[in-house]
C-alpha cells in the first residue's frame, strides 16, 4: 500500500484558495459557478431572468451584479416586468431600460456581461415570456401581446417561455403549449423555454423543448437574495444556463442561444442536448490512469472533479472495481482513486460512465467514454 | 475520572435546533443575536442606523426587515439621509417617511419593532446625526442645520452623533466634539454617540460619551447586505445596541435610550456603563458548581455560554485552576468544565472573573462575581 | 408559497444533540451507525473481523471496544489470526482466547456485545476464513486446515470466507471459489463470504454468495485505527454487517447469521437479499404526505432521513416532481420536501422509488413502495 | 492566470492545501503542530511522556509514531513505567528498552526523532519522574528510588518531575516539592518539571520551576488515543514542549533541555522563559505595514498567523485602532488587517502587543515589539 499512498499524496492534493476579509472571516465556502470550456467554445454561466426594485424585486440593480460576481457568473439580464410595476408609487413610469442601464454601470469594472432584457407579463396564454438581447425595452410594452412579440422580433431578441409549470397559471404544474405558443414558434417569435425556474423543474417542459426544437433555459427568477433562496454560503447554487459560445461576447452568446447551445444546471443536475452535454460532462471530470498496482491487474485511476457540482456516475465497462460498487458519487472539488480490475494489464483502457445527474430528456442519461493510457505511470515522472 | 465524565455527559449536552430548507441546506450556522434579559429589564437588540434605496442603500426596506428577523434583532430604524438622495432620478422627491412606512408594513407579521428615524446629513460640524423615534421626517429636512435639530427636539426625538471617527470627515480617524456639538448637548438636542459604526470602533468616542454623559450607540450603517459585510452565514454578527428596556415597546426603548441604558456589541466586544454591562455579563454566562471531585479539594464548575458571543475571562480569585491558566476563551454556545483548586472543601465559593472583551471605558474591564453553592451536587438529583 | 413554508417550519426542524467536551470541542461530527429496526427484528450493526496486538493489530482490545462504542456498533469480534503471530517475541504463545477475554472485560459496562472469533489463516485455498461464535479458539489452531474447520463446526461456529478479492492471493482481484471451498460448503463448514473487506468491495463475491447461498458479510478487518482508515471524525463509516435478529443476544445474532439475515453497509451502499434489504430501506426513510398545496394538484411529501447514510433514489411513479428530477440524493440526517404532481387530488398515493445505492446483486437495485395518505393534513392538527 | 494568482498570494489571501484520501474525505482539519524557528535555533515540537502496551497504555508503539507524524511532531519518547506493568500477564518481563526499540523501528522512514526514556514510578515523594535520553532502561529499575536516580545520572539522562499536581498524590492539586526533590535537584539528578500534564495545568508547578531553576516541560502522558483526548480531528492539539535546539538532533535537543530552552504549548497558551518565549511569539505572528489609507493618517497593518494556535493580543502602543478595541483574538491560520491611527504619517512605527495567552510566570504576560516600515507600500510592487 505504501506506493499507492505515495501516488495519492503527490497526485491527490487539491489546493483551495480562500480569501480572508478584514473581519477575519473565511470565504472558503463561497460557491463559484465554474465549469470547464468545451472544444471550440467557452462555457459561460448565465442567468437570464431576475428582478430588481424596477419591477417587483427587492434590490437595486447593483446587488444583482454583486451577487453574480460573488457566485462567479459570466452573464446576467435584469428582466423587469414590463406590465407589472408594483413599485410605481415610488418609482413612477420608469424608463424600461433603466434597470439594465444601472446594472451595466455597476458591472463596468468587472468581467460580468449584462445583457438587456424584459419580461412580457401576460395571463395564460402565453403567460410570462422573457425577451433578451433587446435594443429598447420601451416599445415592447404594448397593449396587445402579439404586438409585443412582433416588436421583440423586430429587435432580433431571443425569446423564451417563463416557468410553464407555474402553479398560479397551471394548477397541476404541468407545462403545456397552446395554439398561441405554437403560432409564436412558427413565426420565429419564440425560441426557448425554461425547463427550470427559481426552485421548480419540469420534465414536461423538457419534453416541450425537444418536441418544438427550443433552447433549454434555466433561470433563478430571483426577487429577493440568491444567498437566502439557494443557501449559497453553505454550498448551494442558483440555477444557471450554461451557454457554449465561440466568443466571450454578447454576440457570441446570442448566436449560441439561437443555435440551442445550452445546458441547464439545477440542484447539481444537468439538462442538455447530447452535442453540448457530452463534452461538458467529459471535461468536468478529469480521468487519468496512474498505473497498475504492484504485480496485479488492478489499475489505479484518478478521477478529479474541479467543479463545484457533484456527479453520480455508473460504471458501464465490462470491468468491476476493487473498492467501489458501480454507482458512485463524485463530490465537488474532490479527487477519487478508482481501482479497476482489468483482468489483464493493458496499455490503454476505455472507461464508460453513465451520468445519472445529467439528462438529454426525462429518464435519458448520457454515457461518457474516457480513454486512458495506462503507461503514463506517474512514477517515471518523479 | 469515570464519575466526572458522567457528570460531564449529563450536564454538558447542548441542543442545537436547525431548520432544514427544501433544498436540504442546513441553517445551523445562521447567527442569532441572543442575550439574556437582566433583572427588571428586557435586553433588546437594536440597530438604529441603516439605509435603503430611499437614500443611498441598495435594497428595498423589506430586505432590511428580513435581515433583522433572520439575525434575531428586536428593533431597527431605516434612517435615510434627508439631504442626500442619490436615487432621486428614479425615486424623485420621496416622502421622507416612506422608507419607515414600507419597513413597518414588511414587519407587520413579525415581532420586529420598526421605529421611525432619519439621518441629518451635514458637513462637519456637526457631521452626520441620527434622529430616531421621530414623528414626521419631512419637517426635519431644513436648510439650516440647527433648525433640523430644533425640529427633532420638538418631536422629542432621540438624537445621536454618527461615526465621529469617519476618516472622510476626520483625516486622523480621531473622534472630536466641536463647539456646535457642545451647544447641541447643552440645549438637549444631542443625546448619544456612535462608539461603533459599521466596521469602525473608536476609543475616543467612548471617552466623549463618558465626558459628555451621552448614550453609547453601535450601529451597522448598512448600505449593502449585512450577510456580506459581517459574514453572518459563517458566524459573524452586525454591531448592535443592546437596549435594556422595562417594556418590549417603542416607548420603553425610547425611555431607556434617554436614560443611557445600553451596551454596544461589536466583534464580540461589549462596551457599556457598569450598571448595565455588569448584569448583562453576569447573566450571559451560567456558572454553577457540580461538586468536588472524589475526595479531593478540586471543585468542578460548569460554565455554560448560551449566547452567540465568545467571552475572554480572567480568573481574579485566590484559587488557581487544575486544567486551565487564568485567562480563557469561552466559545459561543459551549459548555466548559472548570476545575477549581479551593484548597479546602467549602460549602460556597465566590469566583470573580474579569471580562477582557468588555469595557466601561478604554482599557477598563469589568469584574463579575459568581457565587456558587457547592452542595447542589447533581448526583443527588439523579 | 406561504402555506407550504409554514408546513416546512412546523415539520422540517431537525434536532441535533452534540456533546461538548471540557476542551470545548464539538463532537457533532462523530458518526453513529444507526439504522431503524425492521418488523419483528432488531437491526444490529456488527463488525466480525478485526485485529489487536494479540495477532497483527496495533491496539490493545479495549481500544476496539471504545471505537465500537463511539461509532455506535452493537457487536464486534476480535478475530485474531490463529497461525500468524508477528508479536510472539513480546506476547509469546498467547492463549488464543485472550483477546476475546480482554475485549469482553472492556465492554462489561457498555451495551456492546463481544463474540468470540478467530481467523483461520491459510494460503489459498482456502485463504483466510473467520470462525465466530466459537467456544474455544485454541483447538481450532491445527496443522491441517480441514481439521481446523472440523473443530469450528464441532463448536457450531459461524464460518465465512475473508476477502476473497485480496490481491495478495488473487492477482486480478476477482473472487473465486475452488473445490476446497465447495467441499467446505457442502459439509456445512462454510456459511458466509465477505463481499466487503476493509476498503475493498467485490461484485464477484456477491455473485458467489448468491450462487452458493451464503450469508453476505462486510467487515473492517481493522489493524490500525478505524478513525484514520475511514475518517470517521469527518463523517465516514466503517463497513458493517447489519444483522436482523429476533433478540438482542448472541444467540439471536448467531441464528440470524446462519439464516442469512444480513445487509452489508459500505461507503453508503447497501448489499443484501430482498427480504432484508427491502424492509431496511423502507424504514430508513420516513415518507409522509403533508397535503396538497393551495388549490393545486401538487402534493407536498416529506422525506425524513434520520440515518447517517445518504440514499440515491429514483422516482418510479407515473408522476413527475415539481422541484426535482427523478434521481435525487437524500442527505444524511436531513429532511426534504418533495412536490409531487399527481394531476388530480387523491386521498392516497403510492410512491415507488428505486434505491440506486442498494443492491440485491450487481446492477440489481431494489424498488420500495411508500403508501401515503394525503388526508392527514398537518393544518388540521394545528 | 499566473499573474493574478501571484497577486492573490502576495495580497493577504491564505492558501490552504488539503489532501484528499481515497475515501474523498477532506483532511483540512487535521492539526499540524507548526511553529516558526527562532534566530539560531530550530523550534522542535516534542512530547516526552507517553505510554504503550509495554506498560499501561493501550496501543502498540507504532501508533504513537503515527499519531506524532500525523500531528506534525518532531520528537517523542515512549516512557513506559519501569515499576508498573499491568500487562505482565500477556507481556511478561519485557526488556524495558523494547518499547523504544519498536517505536524507533516504526519511525525509521519518517523524520520523527524517537528518544529513549522511562518513567520511574514511585509513591510520593518523589512521585513519578521521567528520565529521557537514557542509554539503557533496565538498570534504572531499582528497588531503591535513589538508586534509580543515580543510575539515570550515570547515563546522563535528562530527568523531570511528572504531574506534580496529580490529585491521586496531591488531594488539593497543588504542586509541591519535598526535601527529597530538593536533594535530587541539588545532586544534579532532577532538571525539569511538568507544568502541564495530559489535561492538567499548574500555576504552582510554574512557580516551582522558576524557584528551583528547572526546565519547563509539558506532555500528553497519553495512554489511549491523542485524537480522542484532544479532539485533534476538529482542531485540538496535544500539549507539547517546544525545544529550541541548535541542531535537529538528539544531542541538540538534550543540550537544549539541560539549558532550559523550552516553551510549553497547552490549550493555545504558551509558558516559557523570556529569552525563548519572546522570539517564539515574535516570529509566530508576521506583522507588516501595508501603507496609509488614502490621504489619512490611518495605517493599514497586516497580521498574518501561519500557526495553528490562536493568540490573544493587547495593544500597548499610544495609538488606538480604527476598527478594533485594544484586546483582540488572532485566529489560527488567518490574516487580519489592523487600522492604526498614528495621528501623523510616519516612516516607521513600533507596535507593542502584550500576549495574554502567553506567560513567563503566573499572571506575567510578555510584551512583543513589532517595528514596521510604512514605506514598503505594496501598491508600488504591483
Amino acid at each position: 500500500m505504501k506506493k499507492s499512498l505515495f501516488l495519492l499524496i503527490i497526485t491527490g492534493l487539491s489546493i483551495k484558495v480562500s480569501a480572508q476579509s478584514t473581519n477575519g472571516h473565511d470565504h472558503a465556502h463561497d460557491q463559484k459557478v465554474y465549469f470547464p470550456d468545451v472544444p471550440g467554445f467557452y462555457t459561460l454561466s448565465c442567468d437570464f431572468h431576475m428582478h430588481t426594485v424596477f419591477s417587483d424585486g427587492s434590490v437595486w440593480p447593483n446587488i444583482r451584479v454583486q451577487e453574480a460576481n460573488r457566485e462567479g457568473l459570466d452573464c446576467i439580464s435584469t428582466t423587469e416586468h414590463l406590465e407589472y410595476q408594483p413599485h410605481s408609487k415610488d418609482i413612477p413610469h420608469p424608463d424600461r431600460n433603466r434597470s439594465f442601464e444601472l446594472a451595466s454601470h455597476a458591472a463596468r469594472n468587472s468581467e460580468l456581461i449584462v445583457v438587456a432584457g424584459s419580461e412580457i407579463t401576460r395571463s395564460m396564454p402565453p403567460g410570462h415570456t422573457n425577451a433578451i438581447f433587446i435594443e429598447d425595452a420601451n416599445p415592447i410594452l404594448q397593449d396587445n401581446a402579439m404586438d409585443a412579440f412582433r416588436e421583440a422580433r423586430k429587435q432580433n431578441a431571443f425569446v423564451f417561455t417563463n416557468h410553464p409549470m407555474w402553479t398560479a397559471q397551471r394548477k397541476d404544474g404541468i407545462a403545456k403549449y397552446e395554439p398561441m405558443h405554437l403560432e409564436l414558434i412558427e413565426k420565429g417569435m419564440l425560441h426557448g423555454i425554461e425547463v427550470v425556474n427559481e426552485t421548480t423543474f419540469s420534465d414536461e417542459a423538457i419534453a416541450l423543448a425537444l418536441k418544438y426544437d427550443l433552447t433549454f433555459i434555466g433561470t433563478s427568477d430571483i426577487h429577493g437574495l440568491t444567498d437566502w433562496l439557494y443557501d449559497i454560503p453553505h454550498g448551494g447554487h442558483r440555477p444557471v444556463t450554461l451557454v457554449f459560445s465561440a466568443e466571450r461576447t454578447k454576440e457570441g452568446m446570442k448566436a449560441a442561444l439561437f443555435n440551442k447551445q445550452t445546458v441547464v444546471w439545477y440542484k447539481d443536475m444537468f439538462i442538455g442536448r447530447k452535442e453540448w452535454l457530452d463534452p461538458l460532462l467529459h471535461n468536468s471530470l478529469e480521468v487519468s490512469a496512474l498505473g497498475y498496482d504492484g504485480d496485479t491487474s488492478v489499475l489505479s485511476v484518478e478521477i478529479n472533479n474541479p467543479t463545484h457540482s457533484h456527479y453520480i456516475i455508473q460504471n458501464k465497462s465490462d470491468y468491476t472495481f476493487h473498492e467501489d460498487p458501480s454507482i458512485m458519487i463524485i463530490e465537488p472539488q474532490s479527487t477519487k482513486i478508482l481501482s479497476v480490475k482489468t483482468l489483464e494489464r493493458f496499455d490503454s483502457v476505455i472507461l464508460p460512465f453513465t451520468f445519472l445527474n445529467a439528462m438529454y430528456a426525462p429518464d435519458t442519461y448520457p454515457t461518457i467514454f474516457y480513454e486512458l493510457s495506462t503507461k503514463n505511470d506517474p512514477d517515471t515522472s518523479n
